[in-house]
């Protein structure tokens, strides 16, 4: 055991970076989304962090990077955990340290959560460079990388599977030497989630901390909170999203309470009805209007197309729709290429070389757009 | 010599499929666009094709494919030609044959010019069948592929340096089992031409065999003549403009005659034009309303991206607008990855490996959207 | 908490599969090299592990595969543990699941050490199916997967850049649904060390258990009994090894305790020492006496040149001066691509591309050789 | 017509570079294997160059590049040709020209055959720069680039299907600034041919210009003079042999005229014949022997694997004895990745990326070992 280990709650360290939206001022910290962390500068031999867990049929998982490279990912369940993030290195070398959540933010009133209460080490925490941009990404499974591990066939809906390690936010983020948030969740889309329940859209949850994760636990941790966007003023907002509204064509109905049955749907030809699809372009308007009002000077631009791209015409209307009606330029809508056949990963969603696929065209993009 | 060679004029063979766009009852057939052709399946032992042939300054290349696999690319001069296309086969047993004109469509009056007066062998001619599935390409010098051929740092304006042998078309052909037909032209657009000429579009031509090739020879050639759209019903129309429309907003004004200056326009910011974006958004959406005209079961699709991005909104927003106005719900538009630092061949053009990436994205795109 | 968990001490446990050279007989079980573990079918909705750990200054690191696909990457400290696999999962329905060391076998009398006591379940231990051949792997860093984790310009020789996970013999197993064994050490060779230090050979220790990891730990879990090469007999033997005698050239005597200097020479020219090639490549021959003698019906395979191939022709020379001694025929030289400019991962070694590209080399020529 | 053209006989051009093995003093030049030609470096505004071209039942095919980039492919037939290879360039800059044949030497009595006269510009011949090393190709039909054109499925033996525009010794030169000279024949090996006639061996014609083409038409070009190897110092000779000799044992005897029935043999379990094995081994020592007489600086790689690896051990324990008889340590032994499933070209013959793999690992191999 090395004696030289100090413990350090993290309301008294002065540097650090937080990774994702979350209420920055409350200790310990609350990790909400994936890719959601903390990151520091140490120049210890050793880092431990201290953290507070809780699950229930879902357990979270996260990850480490050690200067930018993946070095681990594990599964937590509840209880206080000390883990060890590294050890044995030369002291007074600076170590670039990130450790954030692999998994989505959940929906629900669930336990899942990961709470960061300090760190541990024989060093000092040096300050943290800001990222030459930000980037916020709003998304679905995809965002939520999930299908980014596991066996090909593996089917079950679990933790595991999901990823911000291997997404192609986190690779961008990389690429540009980026600071990124993701907002995302399995299932949810920007006008209906996947099963025609139209509560599950990001655009109803944009503008909290966190408000897919609702229950006791949870709100007590502040995830219905304003999100003060002035904590992240963004570069750019890449939108992901639309596929699980493309999904809702091809499933029943949803009787949303309070609301009735909701259902998009196709014509006698197997085409989408023309009334959806307008109705889909409005809310993708709309939805650009919240963002621009609270990102004022993003780049925003909408991609389409990872996993099916059956609306991709609608969906560019709507960004259309939303630059005429507004004389807003500084939008864009882009396609990425959709999952080959031998390019799924488990649960039948794009594998990795999708999203590798999709970071380098977004990083091209992202580079000519911003100037970097 | 092949004895046994018989040579049979084009107006007497019952069996030949003719490649792109041309008058296809007058003999003999001319060629006037890149990928321009012939097809026919021979089970002679030996197959040579007549040609007559013109050029000026610039002259024209050719390239054959056996069972549809490149096999020759030459330079053609002025003069009667029989090019031998393949000897010392087998007899009896069928072998496919593609022979096309490389070189894109030249403008303005000039002598450049293919024709195929017949053909030689010693086999009879199989009827050769229809592709799968018909489409239309219309570009600039991305479809003429300007920068196929050639080494990087190459930068004379010269026929060799353009193909269909190696262009992202010809590739998709192939990869769906597809006839198709471009229609493109190096440094046009779809509103102006790359230095503010509003003369060179493709809009302008789009309904004449060759419009762009004027002069005597071409109209004597028929290159005038009305294009008859019933001649190939196309299942998709892939439209590839922009760039030169791109290039134009950082060119002096052009004085074009009878019509004065025009010029695309920066903000001294340096973005563009508002008035000007808008204008070119109703150009996209006019030649959208022509093209479905002409083709009225085809998707259309346009795609932009390949060599640098910066219309794409501008395009996107034409094409919602034509989408909206018309409520034609059968039209696309999709981003195709830009070319990267290593990516370039000669004349500072997008490389074969940039035309690979795009063939690859737009197959899966037209498999999608055409259900094949 | 899952009530129905229940403790299987392995030694209760019928069907599992040991991966890797250890005392098989011994409970709890030992983990002495990268890529040992275990290997378990169990039909329960969660399933631990328990752990008996310890370290020094170097900690092992362990990964977990579900199904197939690498899930999870962790580092392992002193004490007991219980380590949760996968939950959450539905009962009743098979999973393969494969646990095992990244960290390779660490020399000198050392602590390190990871036990495998038992596992918890709600399921059954159904059975495990052998490999469709064994294969070992004999090498050194590269086969120990050094600087298949980290940043590319870490540096540190640390346990947390070395992997199982990420290697090329993992990739084998995979790819041929092979057994594998792995017998690597960082720094060794076939005849001298890097350093010149000559007790650091793989042939030195080829017929213990675990020869390398001596001391009082490691003795008392029988690292230095002999093997017992009938617990799993090779249908292949795959020798990666010079890398690190290449080194020896290049680097001062090394005073070998109770035998004096030791130095592989250069010539004045730069070219290497003809007499210590020779010798060198004796070594290369008097080893693969003993590894065919342990190894009766195994192909034998000797691949070099994945970092550096100044040995090829002493190496070849070796196996040929083996196979016409011994009128062996089934053994073979083989080289492998080097390590590309911008193919390096940490610690200056082969990084995890080059792993991918040897592989897909050694799996095409072992199911050639081994008619799979 | 461009009325400053002039011709000039190659005999009165100071500047060019003869590609390939030939009698370099005798005008016109023969041609006589492929990636055997002529280079220059012109600064006119036009090229033509002269030939004098036979053929019989297989015709001649060449190629052209300019400024190191293909630019074009075809067949030649009997007669007196004059084929523009560049026009309306910018006078006054220098093009770098390669004019080269694609087919290989053919065996037997055959009148096909390509002579350069002379060539017509309007420019300078500058000089031109020798590669930065020579090397040497010995092969078969992989280096004769059989199946680097043409569909996969077509199955003729024909002159268009095979290349050296498209084969790993072109690309190697490319890729080193080398300059090359092949000598290979498909179906020839280094102790038998593919159908066990041990006249059709490298070895039995490479001391001669081109031993292999015999006959009135080829001697009188002087095709069975003694090769002057001082014209082409070779730094590197890269033997590619070993397929056919492989296939020779699945072949039943060939009765050699003058010699009787010649059989390579297979054991009753399959495997190779061991004294049939010891006398390909020891042919492979008695060639380098050979090779080393006449290239007394090069290094010697035989490489082996990209069609078939049945020969390795053989061939490497050859090298090696060769090696350890001679004391040369300046010869090596590599493999080549093997044709997989996907990869082949036309003739069941290795394809195009079997060839870019091949020279990508060989370009590596030869930077080390010649330090460049």
């Amino acid at each position: 055991m090395n004696e030289q280990l100090k413990y350090y709650p993290l309301e008294e360290i002065e540097n650090y970076k937080v990774l994702g939206r979350t209420n920055e001022d409350r200790f310990p910290l609350a990790l909400f989304w994936n890719n959601s962390g903390i990151e520091v500068n140490v120049d210890g031999s050793e880092l431990w962090i201290d953290l507070e867990v809780g699950n229930d049929f879902f357990e979270p998982w996260v990850a480490s990077e050690l200067n930018g490279a993946l070095m681990s990912r594990q599964m937590l369940l509840e209880g206080e955990h000390s883990i060890c993030l590294f050890r044995s290195m030369i002291k007074g070398v600076k170590k670039n340290v990130k450790f954030y959540r692999e998994l989505q933010a959940l929906c629900d009133n669930l336990n899942c959560h990961v709470l960061v209460k300090g760190f541990r080490t024989d060093g000092n925490f040096l300050p943290v460079e800001k990222g030459r941009v930000n980037i916020e990404f709003l998304g679905d499974s995809i965002t939520s990388g999930e299908g980014t591990y596991g066996a090909v066939g593996d089917a079950e809906w679990l933790p595991m599977y999901m990823s911000s390690s291997r997404n192609y936010a986190n690779m961008i983020g990389h690429n540009l030497n980026a600071d990124i948030r993701l907002v995302s969740s399995g299932g949810w889309g920007f006008y209906s989630g996947w099963d025609n329940d139209t509560r599950h859209t990001i655009p109803s949850v944009y503008e909290k901390v966190c408000g897919i994760s609702t229950g006791p636990v949870n709100e007590a941790l502040g995830s219905l909170n304003d999100y003060d966007f002035s904590s992240f003023e963004t570069d750019a907002v890449v939108i992901n999203l639309g596929t699980n509204d493309a999904s809702a064509f091809d499933q029943p109905a949803f009787d949303v309470p309070g609301v009735g049955p909701k259902k998009l749907r196709r014509n006698e030809d197997g085409t989408l009805n023309e009334d959806d699809c307008d109705m889909l372009s409005s809310a993708v308007c709309d939805f650009l209007k919240v963002v621009r009002k609270n990102n004022p000077k993003a780049h925003i631009v909408w991609c389409y197309g990872m996993f099916g791209c059956e609306l991709g015409l609608t969906i560019s209307r709507g960004v259309s729709k939303y630059s005429m009606e507004t004389n807003d330029r500084n939008v864009g809508y882009i396609t990425l290429a959709n999952t080959g056949e031998n390019e799924y990963g488990s649960r039948f969603h794009p594998g990795l070389v999708v999203h590798e696929k999709a970071a380098a065209v977004l990083t091209d993009y992202l580079k000519q757009k911003l100037h970097i």
